[in-house]
């Protein structure tokens, strides 16, 4: 249940409730693809860090190691030791950026697998199958994503498919949560608004998909190729058509800058791989830009990433030791500059929910992209 | 300073007090080469897993990132953020076993890196000049470590110039030790013993080492070509001769039952790299055997690598889960279980320590050596 407690504009704190625990919103979620995340990190470091919803996909974990297999041992939750909530993604954007040999049909769609190049058929039963044997706390809808921009023509019809499919999730969703066998009997369902960068397309749709009152919405087929002004006008565009009680999730997005503009749009809930792939390549934030460790002026630099920051990289490590790590190939400098944007990630949303619990989002906004300058 | 705090037959209980803090012994020293453990674990982590003392190597850190840049920000304790002992090797087993166009002469040792090729001279006095740089707890003297089984002929001439070397590094450590700039004024010097697979060379060694009032003494030149059963006799006929109120260290030494072996001859301090090599492709230490958690049979196994175990991965992940992360090359697959095996050594170490307190040490080793079998 979404409840919220503040409005600044069109910015909201609030409080979502799901059967592993409330989300203090807005939030950003931490992504675990394949029920870890990347960079040597766990389910015990995402606590030390702040997380508070982990982001999992259900098309890797369809194909490693099965869902089938999760289910047996206990769905997500257990399998991964993380006992807050967990959000799945339906598996269509995967489908539409990894797969090879894809055929859209009506039922669903057929590809190849990305590992083995095996066939595979997922349509919106066979998704929420998997979500459900995945066990997570809130699953998606399984949509179709194209990318920006592509054909009116095309876009239109994508889209009324994907109203179409979102009626066969509910169902079967509802169905799956009402078995005897099913780990998590209280699956939540977010719908996914489509419509590539047509405006009127993006809100017929969004009005349609309101109508089956869902635990949430997410605005999905952004960051897929359009401009941040593009991508920051559907967003106004749509909002005003999704129910207001429900929480609205950007997906796949983005920047700091990205989240705050999203914020003031309204949006709840963010996910993006940026800050580990990121902190991975030793490119790491702070609140005067993101900085390249490896160049050669940190050689001697004996300070944390960035002064005063609480994660337990900078508590810890200097900028010499990690660009010394990285230059020396050891792991350990991509688990160091991982945990660092992920909690600056994680402390960027707890700053965002303060202001707005003081009613000062409008001034936390505007200062905090001048301080982030055009470099993050 | 050593002190033995008990004796069961020739093993020992003792303490050596360092200006980094005194370390129990038995001991087992946790390897990071290069200011870091191999598979994304951090200082931070050694103390979660029990660690006493760090071990780093000379000769990489020499290439990488340089012993002065290390001395530039305050010697190896402040880079990795370790404030227990750290032991650094001398570099000459480094130069003997990876270092190409190896040039031997009285001076020291003529030789390409092993990273750019470019050449590279290192005697004694380098040696300790590195080592002085780093800062290190307890430096090792530069010798000369020959395979086995080599020539006895060269064996003889290497180990009579290697005891020149000793002298060499003596005087050149009290000279570092008394200059002002020297960050780690009080760094201890431990002798090596060589003399390969002859017992006569070995014993003349250890007589001739022994007069030169070092703070410890180690075999060197083991587990490098001999059999167990060779290396078992040498240490048996080394330690006589080598003084009883210094602690002996067995260099790269090894599986839990050598260390057993070991503490039974009267060895104080180890080190070895392979619980951490194991650990990254997946083989764990159990008290029923070493086990490889790649195997199908893992695939549904909702237990721990060990029941029982406290390390952090025992206490939160199951052999299903780090299975999985194998499969699917996470890079936290690696971190869990080099957790989990350093976790596995540190603790035999103070199991054979609690043996040691209550004069139950034969029985101790008896039993464990049963358990693990001929697996481990």
């Amino acid at each position: 249940m979404f409840k919220v407690l503040k409005r600044n504009g069109n910015a909201k704190r609030g409080t979502f409730t799901t059967p592993h625990g409330t989300v203090q919103t807005p939030v950003f979620m931490n992504v675990g693809t394949l029920a870890a995340i990347k960079g040597a990190v766990s389910s015990m470091d995402l606590k030390d860090i702040g997380c508070q919803v982990e982001l999992s996909n259900t098309y890797h974990l369809h194909l490693r190691p099965g869902d089938k297999t999760v289910y047996k041992l206990g769905g997500l939750h257990k399998f991964m030791n993380w006992d807050r909530p967990i959000l799945t993604d339906s598996g269509g954007f995967q489908v539409f950026s990894l797969a090879s040999m894809r055929k859209i049909k009506e039922e669903g769609v057929y590809f190849n697998s990305h590992i083995d190049g095996r066939k595979i058929f997922m349509g919106p039963e066979e998704s929420m199958q998997i979500q459900s044997n995945l066990a997570s706390t809130i699953a998606m809808a399984f949509d179709e994503c194209v990318e920006n921009p592509s054909p009116r023509d095309y876009v239109k019809r994508s889209v009324e498919r994907t109203t179409r499919w979102l009626y066969r999730c509910k169902d079967e969703m509802a169905r799956l949560n009402s078995m005897e066998t099913t780990i998590n009997k209280k699956q939540m369902l977010f719908g996914i608004n489509q419509g590539g960068v047509y405006d009127d397309l993006r809100i017929e749709h969004a009005k349609e998909i309101s109508k089956l009152n869902l635990d949430g919405y997410a605005i999905g087929g952004l960051a897929v190729g359009e401009t941040h002004e593009e991508m920051y006008r559907i967003i106004e565009a749509v909002v005003p058509h999704l129910p207001e009680d429900k929480p609205i999730y950007l997906m796949g997005v983005g920047t700091p800058i990205n989240i705050l503009e999203g914020v003031e749009r309204g949006v709840d809930f963010f996910d993006c791989v940026l800050p580990a792939r990121n902190g991975r390549h030793g490119h790491v934030y702070t609140h005067s830009g993101k900085i390249n460790l490896l160049n050669a002026k940190y050689e001697l630099d004996g300070s944390p990433i960035e002064e005063g920051c609480e994660c337990p990289t900078c508590k810890n490590y200097t900028k010499a030791y990690i660009r010394h790590l990285f230059k020396a190939k050891e792991m350990l400098a991509m688990r160091l500059c991982v945990l660092h944007n992920l909690y600056f990630y994680n402390k960027l949303m707890e700053d965002i929910r303060k202001a707005l619990d003081e009613d000062k989002f409008s001034e936390f906004k505007q200062k905090t992209v001048e301080q982030f300058s055009e470099n993050i």
